[in-house]
């Protein structure tokens, strides 16, 4: 598509990283139609190679991770990330399995999303197609690797991939296992193409890359997000932070608000469908807070408090540790801890809520506790948020949860995709139009 | 939602046009939740006073007119983009019948797309919602303040809008007609904003409001278009540019092909659907290329043909005037005219033909002329456009023809709508989880 192609590949003498980029973009561009008109028993029959092929060939991939192992002990890596970049046997088993789920799942291309026969007789179908290209850019997980290529490949996208640099040598050694399935296959190999080598110059031209990669999906912390958002040229799907809000209504029941609150703080902490923020209503506070709070401590949370919840909980110190409770600064009503951190806030009623709400959300998930159907409906319509529920912990805020057998991520802007995403949201669509000599009058 | 905010607010002494427009784009954002939650009949109620308005003030909105009008004979504009300009009580009549257009179209917003009861009992629904804030930018017409104004409110999106600065005095006073409406109405006057007084700063700061303007859509010229496409930091739709093609095949039946080609081409000029380049399978060639070519120079086009073109009508010169008949250059088979102008190339087979609408469409809209069942299948799954068609005039790739009622634009990208768009188009949606006391095991 020409007039969208907006890159400069005049040839230089040394190719820069930016230049090998951009033929690795165009590579997977020529590649992705061989793919796009592919069966589904023939993606899944490849899905199933690449399984077998990782676990067959797990040594390589286990050795390469070990150059990657040695250099993040040598750099002090934190104990959390280093645990995401081990691969062992075991480990690669599991990933293995990630592609035999994702042949097992119904393939989005070619659904009928909608269809009629117009008054003039014209036939009319709108069907999932391909993306083309989809380009990841995600942290040192060599998971992500091989999820991102396998869903890929079964929507029927070609991909380019942009690990953490951490995570190079095993990012490189699957994507050189995947890779040889395709050519095994008799497919072009370039269907998966890896960028880790090309440093962060390289995650620029990907980014740059309008015209030959069709969208943009960047998986990883915060900061990663916010500047792919900022400085992508490509449309870019953005997911994750998570800015989680439980508000418990004056008409709780204390006895399912104390679990679904402590579930959706404590289950698993750093997820983006974590709580982040309890706001409780005034009328309730007084009976609820403590309750709430000897749980959430009990169980090794420390509340950041507003003045109200203060007051009411140095009422109660024999039951709730002072020591785990400390005054909110006007930061954290905007933060996503991703800690056993909390932030507790109570609100003058539903309004103050649903203002609070509006104002430090980061759009992800909230949740009302509540008896009062009029509470919940309002709570409902008027939260501007990809996931809104009642009576539920935050914690189902996921496409596995949804059913949806695999998950992209977690979409938190308004465009293509909202909320977890699966499968038919690596698609787009395209109009059939179907005349018998049809002419416009 | 603050963690999307990556606008500067700080306040200075001297508001500039930046500053105003993102207080306007502020306001517009501020204002939306009331709309939001509107019913359909309030919403229908509002566009009918809105309409009434229009034509009970027009004469006000006609003197604004002819400020612009004599600027715009002042500065010697071309006729065509004049005549788009100009309001007369007539015009305004027919404009403000598109907002009781509006008004009789579904409401989009609360439409259950998907719904499920999971395994655990959770209730789950995908419903359409607004999108928030709607930027529009387009040209010099008056009349698509009006409509998009109109579709905005219908979809529960508030809007500012940026037109061409040889209408600002048009616009503004059309705004400030559907603004006073909106006070009458008891709505706020916010919901739709107009910051054409703010020239091309006003445009920039809008296409840098991400986290105030939830997406933005160019109407007008592909300048325009790109321009805003590379500038903007608010998620796009990009809509428009047609480069579009209808493939003779070798099978095509003559009588049925030579209406459908000359209506594509000549049945309006200037608009995105219509053909701009012609292939002929090398089969066919030698009888279809003389009878088309006799029948598009009859109706005033100038055709650029390749060689092997060039070889069959030089032949045909009784029947085809040879003034009609130019050397195609190469930049001809990247243009989209809108003139009676036609690209026009022999190419050697169906695999040719889809290699050259790879390598030149815009993704827009494609046709062939085929009786022959497997080239059409072929084609419609090969052919990577917004509308791929069999044996019908690439006119009919408009929202009004596909029975949408009202057309957004027609979108040549792939994130988010494609091809024509409707009303859904101008929302998202967000999904709904229903429990009752679940946690996450």
């Amino acid at each position: 598509m020409v007039p969208q192609l907006t890159v400069d590949d005049t040839p230089t003498a040394e190719p820069t990283a930016r230049d090998q980029v951009l033929d690795a973009a165009r590579a997977a561009r020529d590649a992705q139609p061989r793919l796009a008109v592919l069966t589904r028993a023939r993606k899944d029959a490849v899905l199933l190679a690449m399984a077998d092929a990782l676990t067959g060939r797990s040594a390589k991939i286990v050795a390469a991770n070990a150059e990657d192992l040695a250099a993040a002990d040598a750099a002090g890596m934190d104990p959390g990330l280093r645990d995401r970049l081990v691969l062992d046997a075991e480990r690669i088993v599991s990933i293995a399995q990630q592609l035999r789920d994702a042949a097992a799942l119904p393939d989005p291309v070619g659904d009928v999303v909608r269809g009629s026969v117009l008054a003039n007789g014209l036939q009319l179908r709108e069907v999932r197609v391909p993306f083309g290209v989809v380009g990841m850019i995600y942290e040192a997980r060599p998971n992500v690797t091989v999820d991102a290529a396998g869903l890929a490949l079964k929507s029927g996208n070609a991909i380019v991939l942009r690990g953490g640099s951490a995570a190079r040598h095993s990012n490189e050694a699957i994507i050189a296992v995947l890779r040889e399935v395709l050519l095994e296959q008799e497919l072009p190999d370039d269907l998966i193409v890896g960028i880790d080598a090309h440093g962060r110059e390289g995650a620029d031209a990907l980014m740059g890359a309008r015209g030959l990669v069709d969208v943009l999906i960047p998986r990883g912390g915060a900061g990663l997000i916010r500047r792919v958002v900022e400085r992508s040229t490509v449309p870019v799907i953005e997911t994750g932070t998570g800015t989680t809000h439980v508000f418990v209504d004056a008409s709780a029941d204390l006895e399912q608000a104390v679990p679904i609150v402590l579930n959706a703080k404590t289950q698993r902490v750093g997820v983006c469908n974590a709580l982040e923020t309890l706001l409780v209503h005034a009328d309730a506070a007084g009976t609820a807070l403590p309750v709430l709070a000897a749980a959430l401590v009990g169980a090794g949370v420390t509340l950041h408090v507003d003045d109200r919840s203060r007051a009411i909980l140095d009422a109660v110190a024999a039951t709730v540790d002072p020591a785990a409770v400390v005054d909110a600064v006007p930061e954290d009503w905007d933060l996503e801890y991703l800690s056993l951190d909390l932030s507790v806030r109570v609100v003058e009623d539903l309004d103050a809520a649903l203002a609070h709400i509006r104002a430090h959300s980061s759009g992800h998930t909230e949740s009302i506790l509540t008896r009062d159907l009029a509470a919940s409906q309002r709570f409902v319509q008027e939260v501007d948020s990809a996931v809104v529920m009642v009576n539920a912990s935050t914690r189902f805020s996921d496409g596995g949860e949804f059913g949806f057998g695999a998950e992209i991520g977690i979409s938190t802007q308004k465009l293509h995709a909202r909320g977890p995403m699966g499968l038919p949201e690596l698609t787009s669509t395209k109009w059939i139009v179907i005349g018998q000599g049809h002419v416009r009058p």
